[in-house]
This record gives structure tokens, C-alpha cells and sequence, in this order.
């Protein structure tokens, strides 16, 4: 089994990630968080908030809708341009894109398993990426509709809206969390590659004269943060866009890419220079003026937007594989304990004692008040940790005999496995120093 | 202008809603959250969330995705079933519900005011909610999907997967927030009817017989919640569904109605006994045994399901218009202090005095450590209290000369337009106090 495969197998047994719609066999390109992920997910989802939105005075959020008008589209060009290459092979008429030669190689080596050696493709076509629907009773070209694309689309339809309501002023940032939809041709690796996935996104709006300066602030700001959530520096790294693999319309474009297993350097989050090309499009097809004043200068202009944006799913794939320790008697997932599931887990030694398990029930109500805390009576204590170290939980606290005679506890670190004896009353004390 | 109108143009004003793509003229059933919206809207689901999920010991999350394998909707009936009667107007072809009788008479009523009195409807037709759209690089029967109408069959579809990754035994709910999507014919009254809207739904599974004891249970706690946040109990009522309003499947639904301006009584959130509907359903459809046994009898059975649904744009709409409040030189929006976008708002009391504003700063800087917190140097402190009190902060401090003598600062009350003098160091304990 590969590392992969291991991790597919942990993360559905122990409630992270299941496949949408199981029962009725799944469906390609999407996945369901279950209980363990959603809190995971939210663990991520509010360290990049509080990083990119809390903790600074210049950036405000956003939640734009999914479906916006679709003029939008058409504006940043995503109806015409967001296509993929697609051939389709004539032996098994099974559409693949071009330019994943990793997945053309594994087709062409199924067909040769079965003695097919002599492939043929066709012309390649532009296959567009934006998934369509209808909006309203009337099916037909003024109803139609994209799921957007990508969620920064809804910020700079609304920068005008944030200007006027808020009290922002160049240089600020609008912030947002959400859905993005792509019709990939060949989803897959897991949380690699979705059809459905969330995204988190800053654009951060400059003069165009701080573009470069502000471009290198947010690399240097996104890398030390994938680095603060635990992952291995030695893993990351920053590579700069080849010209040719640069979007038209930006200046300058760098992927923080994480060193996956069987697959190499991967792009993890995107950081662009996307000059004043949205804003100025935007302006131009929806004859609005999306220009801003300088109060100083009186300079009027279109200011230039840096985004990083860097999708929660495949950070969660990144935290994972680095997270995964495989020991000899037990595999652990090593997350950061900010971004656990659970801070703590609390057993009673032995389920059917009465007085221990009303005692470990008191510390868990108790616990539970300040942490995201798992309680667990079944089976041995043994089996417990084995359950908590998969799911990632840095400590485990165990109610046994002593603790009601002189109400201490044992308190189990996941990494270590090393044991310590400690009073109820400097629970929280012992986490907060030991995080 | 109709309260609504005036409650329109502030959201839009202070940043909680812009109406979605604006700048293209907007789409009619979809709507954006501005920089307090969002805070608004986490503020309501980390309370949703924190009511449902994390104060209880037998609720776990999840987060499904918004496109399904659509077999589910087939399965779920909402493929044949999820339908609203629609009539065609004759004289100018908009098609209608023929069950939205406010809707149909505006319509006669806007034909009678041209001097048109004799409208000729079509008969009325069956027209699906669901969003439909195509999954892969070829649009055909095969690759139909739908964006979810519903967050539940989700959840229904992980039903075995949670049981079997997580230590929940029946009676447990499963809780999820997320988007959901309804081809409205008519949608409309601002937040009331959208076509994208968040929904937070739990699904509670029970015995059979302990449905109805559950439902009332929910009932009971799902009213209080929302007089929790603040709501007038005297707008707030349960209403028993007429038989023929329930859906099909359902033994039991009530509304929890709030009382609307101009419109009434209208659902705010939904309960509903499910019965063994669903799993029973999709255990059939899928071919899985979706039955759970109980330990101690070893009686295998399906599970009932009660589920209190709530949407958070439509509860948004109540608060604002439950917490707006005009007076004679000011327009107030009475957020419980916990809701609140902003619990406080700091100012200097002029912003050309360096002394003022770099003092204003380190205060500001330290209450937003511990709060969500605004900060306003513009225009003069009358402006800022007026802007603060349409946002909703609680409470606004202000640092001016005596600050920098004897480090206090004024604070202001939102509701009583009080002002107290307190030591710097006193500010929590004076927030706390008043909450």
C-alpha cells in the first residue's frame, strides 16, 4: 500500500474524509469532510482568518455568492479562457488533457497491459472548466450560469461596495473563505485535484508603484505561515512561474509548493501580481468606474491586486502526508496541536467502574468548556490511544483509582507517548505550557 | 420608504449586504455578505455551532458537498417530487407559483395599472427546484448532476460512515452548515427567498419510539435558542403544518414563525419528524444496510430522524429587522452584544493630534486582542457614533485629552447613549459586566 493509500484508509476510519455519496458508489472529484474533518477544516480555516483578517488593521472579509451574473465571466474572460487541452482516445473514447502527462502514460501503459499498443488520439480541444446551470424557469442563453471559478471574481465585483461602506483605504485587503467549482477533466489524488473545493483567497489591493515590493511582503508572510501550521520547511519551497505558465494578465507569479510523495514538488498555494487587469476589465465591461483617488496627490487610478490563494482541501492532503508517522506498534498523525481536532482526549481507566467514569465525566464537562475534547469509554485504554494518535490528539487524559483518592491524573503526550502524573487543577496549565 | 427599504439601504450602507455582481446589475435571488455581514454570519453559526455541536456530548459535524452523486436526489424523491405549480402570464409571459398568492395579485395588479384587466394564465405546470448542471467533459443523461437542494441527504448518505469511524450510538445527531441551492421562481423579500442560501440543519437520530418525546424536545430547545439571540419572544411563535403542507414523509413539522413587517408570520426555522423516511429510502436505493442494533436488546432497526433546519440569511433579515430601531436623530440596530459585527469601536477624540491617535492606537491594538474591534479616526465623533450605532457596536471608547493625563478613556453605551469614565485597565471587566 502506498503512503497514499495508508492515508485514504486513516483519514475515512477515523472520520476525516469520506467519499461523497458513497453509498451510490461516489462520485469523481469530490469528497465529504466527516466529523474529525470538519473540525479540522475549521481549525485551518480559522488560523488563515485571524492571520489574514484578525490579527491586521487594513483587511476586512467578504462572502460572495456562488452563482454571481454571469457577465462576470464573461468580463474576466473565464468563458472563453478557462479551458483545458482535451484529447479523447479513439480505443476507449476516455478524455484526458494534454498537458498531465503523468496521466496520459498511465493510460497508454493500461491499454498495453491489455496488448493495445497502437493508441490514437485526437485533435486536442478546448475543453472550459466553468461548470453551467440555469437560473430561473426558462431554461435557455440569457438564464444561463456558472459556479464561479474561483471566489476573488465576487471581490472585485463588490470593491466599490467595500470603498464606499467601509473605511478602507489603499493599501487594503478583502478577504474570503468559500466553494470554488472546476470541471476538471481527470480529477484525482485524493485532495489533490477536486471538482468541488474551498478556497482562501486575499486580494490586496496597492498603487501600482508597491506592486513588486508588496508582491515579495505576501511571498515571504504565506511561506512562514505554512511553516507556522507545522508543516516541514525542508518541504516547502518557493518557485517562480515560467513565463509561459503565467496567466496573461499577471506580472509575476510564484507557487509555495509542497514536496508531496510519488508525485514531487506540488503547488500548494498560488501568490500573483495580478496588475489592475481585473479591476480594469470589470471597469470596462460594467462601465463603472473602479478607480480610487489618491487624498494626498489627487491622483486618480486602477490599483494593482496581489493574491494569494491556497485551497483548504490540499492543505489538509499537505498536513496530512507530513503529519503521518508510521512506528513500529502504532501510527501517529503529528498535526500541530492548534489544529487537532481535538485538544485532549478523556478516558475513565475502566468502563464499567461507576465511580471513575462519573469522575472522568466531571473533568471532561470541565475540559470541554475551554478545548475541542474527545471523551472515549469503549474498549481498552490501549485501543483508546491507538484511536487518539491517529486522530491526531496531543494529549490524553486517563481517570483512574488514584485520582479519587488525590485528584491527579495521568496525561499522555501523543509524540512522546511519555506519561505524566499530574493534579486536575493544572490540566490547563500543562497544556498551555507544553503547546 | 417601507421598513424593509430602510433596512435594505443600511445593510448595504454600513457593509453587511450588497446585492450579488451589482456592478452587471445584479441576479435576481442572490446576495453578498460586505466585511460585517460576514462577521455577523460567523457570529450567528459559531453560536449555531457551538449550541448544536460543541455543548453537547452526542452531536458530531460534517460537511458534505454541495454536488452529489445524483442518484441521492433521485433516491430522495426530489428529482420527480421537488417541484413547484408554475403558471405563464399570457400577456407577458412571466411565469409565476401559482401557490404564492401575494406574487400573483401584484402581478394582476401591475397589468390592471396599464389598463390591462384581462390576464390569461397557462395551466399550471410542474417546475424542479433543483439546480441542475454536467459533471465531466461530456453533457449527457450520464453526467446530470444537481447542486443540493438540502444539506440532509448529505448527511443521510454518510450516515454508516459516521456510525462506523466515530464512537456516537443512537440517540446522535449529525450537524452540518453549508450552502444549498433552489431554482425560485419567485424569489424575493431581500434575504427571505433566496436562490443560495446557508442552511444549519441538524439530523437527529432516535428510536422510533422516542420520535415524538425528541421532536417536542427539539421544539422547545430551538425556540429558546433563538430568544437567545435576542429576538423579541413576543414576534416568535410555533405553528403546527396543516397535514397537507407537511411533506409527504414527514409525521410531524412546525414552524418556529417570526413576525415579519407587512408579511406576517413566516417561517424562520423548520422542525420536522422525518420518521425512517430517508434511511429507509436511500437503504433501498443503494442496496446498503443502513439499519443500527442495539446492544442491549439486539433489536435491528431504522432509525427515526427529527431535524430542526434553520437558514442563516433569513435569520440575518429577522435580527435586522428585530434590532432595528429609528429615533429621532439616530438609527440604532440593537444586536445582542454577542452577534454584534463589532463589540467595540475606538476612536481618538480628534485624529490630527499625534498624541491622541498614537495613544488611541495602543488601546486599540490590545482590545482587539481579546474582541472584535473597530477603529474610526474619521470625521468628527458624532459621525463615528452615528456609523458605529447602524453597525450595531456596543459599545465605543473614546481617548482624549484626559486619556493621556490619567489613562481613562470614555465609554459609550450603544442602547442608552451613556457615557462613563473608566480607568483604561477597567475596560473588560466593564464589557464583561454589561453583557
Amino acid at each position: 500500500m502506498s503512503i497514499l493509500d495508508e492515508i485514504i484508509s486513516l483519514t475515512k476510519r477515523r472520520g476525516f474524509i469520506f467519499p461523497t455519496s458513497e453509498i451510490y458508489g461516489g462520485i469523481a472529484g469530490f469528497y465529504d469532510l466527516g466529523p474529525t474533518g470538519v473540525l479540522l477544516a475549521k481549525n485551518i480555516k480559522d488560523a488563515w482568518w485571524n492571520e489574514m483578517v484578525q490579527k491586521r488593521d487594513n483587511v476586512v472579509g467578504l462572502d460572495s455568492s456562488i452563482i454571481l451574473n454571469p457577465k462576470t465571466w464573461e468580463a474576466s474572460g473565464h468563458v472563453t479562457a478557462f479551458n483545458d487541452p482535451l484529447v479523447e482516445c479513439k480505443l476507449c473514447h476516455e478524455r484526458l488533457r494534454v498537458d498531465q502527462e503523468d496521466e496520459i502514460a498511465q493510460h497508454v501503459q493500461k491499454h498495453a497491459s491489455h496488448g493495445e499498443t497502437n493508441i490514437l488520439w485526437t485533435e486536442p480541444r478546448q475543453f472550459n472548466l466553468l461548470f453551467k446551470t440555469y437560473v430561473g424557469p426558462v431554461e435557455d442563453s440569457k438564464s444561463l450560469a456558472y459556479l464561479r471559478g474561483e471566489t476573488c471574481q465576487g471581490i472585485y465585483c463588490n470593491f466599490a461596495n467595500v470603498l464606499s461602506s467601509t473605511r478602507v483605504k489603499i493599501p487594503f485587503g478583502i478577504a474570503q473563505i468559500g466553494k470554488a467549482f472546476r470541471n476538471e477533466v481527470t480529477p484525482g489524488k485524493f485532495l489533490f485535484r477536486l471538482r468541488e473545493f474551498e478556497l482562501m483567497e486575499l486580494e490586496y489591493f496597492v498603487h501600482p508603484k508597491d506592486g513588486d515590493t508588496t508582491f515579495a511582503y505576501w511571498k515571504e508572510e504565506r511561506l512562514k505561515w505554512h511553516i507556522s501550521l507545522g508543516l516541514s520547511k525542508d518541504k516547502l519551497r518557493l518557485r517562480q512561474h515560467e513565463t509561459a505558465e503565467r496567466a496573461h494578465y499577471a506580472a509575476d507569479s510564484w507557487d509555495i509548493e509542497y514536496d508531496f510523495p510519488d508525485w514531487g514538488y506540488k503547488e500548494l498555494e498560488g501568490i500573483a501580481n495580478r496588475t489592475d487587469y481585473d479591476l480594469k476589465t470589470h471597469g470596462k465591461w460594467s462601465g463603472k468606474d473602479l478607480s480610487v483617488v489618491d487624498s494626498q496627490t489627487n491622483e486618480s487610478y486602477i490599483p494593482y491586486v496581489i493574491e494569494p490563494s491556497v485551497g483548504v482541501s490540499r492543505l489538509m492532503l499537505a498536513l496530512f502526508i507530513d503529519g503521518y508517522v508510521k512506528e513500529e506498534k502504532r501510527t501517529v498523525l503529528k498535526l500541530k496541536p492548534a489544529l487537532a481536532p481535538y485538544r485532549v482526549a478523556v478516558f475513565p481507566l475502566l468502563s464499567n467502574k461507576p465511580d471513575l467514569t462519573s469522575k472522568a465525566q466531571l473533568i471532561y464537562r470541565d475540559v470541554k468548556k475551554t478545548y475541542s475534547t474527545a471523551w472515549d469509554d469503549r474498549g481498552n485504554i490501549g485501543k483508546r490511544y491507538l484511536a487518539q494518535d491517529e486522530i491526531g490528539t496531543p494529549w490524553c487524559v486517563t481517570i483512574d483509582f488514584t485520582t479519587l483518592e488525590d485528584d491527579t491524573v495521568t496525561i499522555r503526550n501523543r509524540d512522546t507517548m511519555k506519561q505524566d502524573r499530574i493534579s486536575i487543577s493544572k490540566l490547563s496549565e500543562y497544556i498551555e505550557r507544553n503547546i
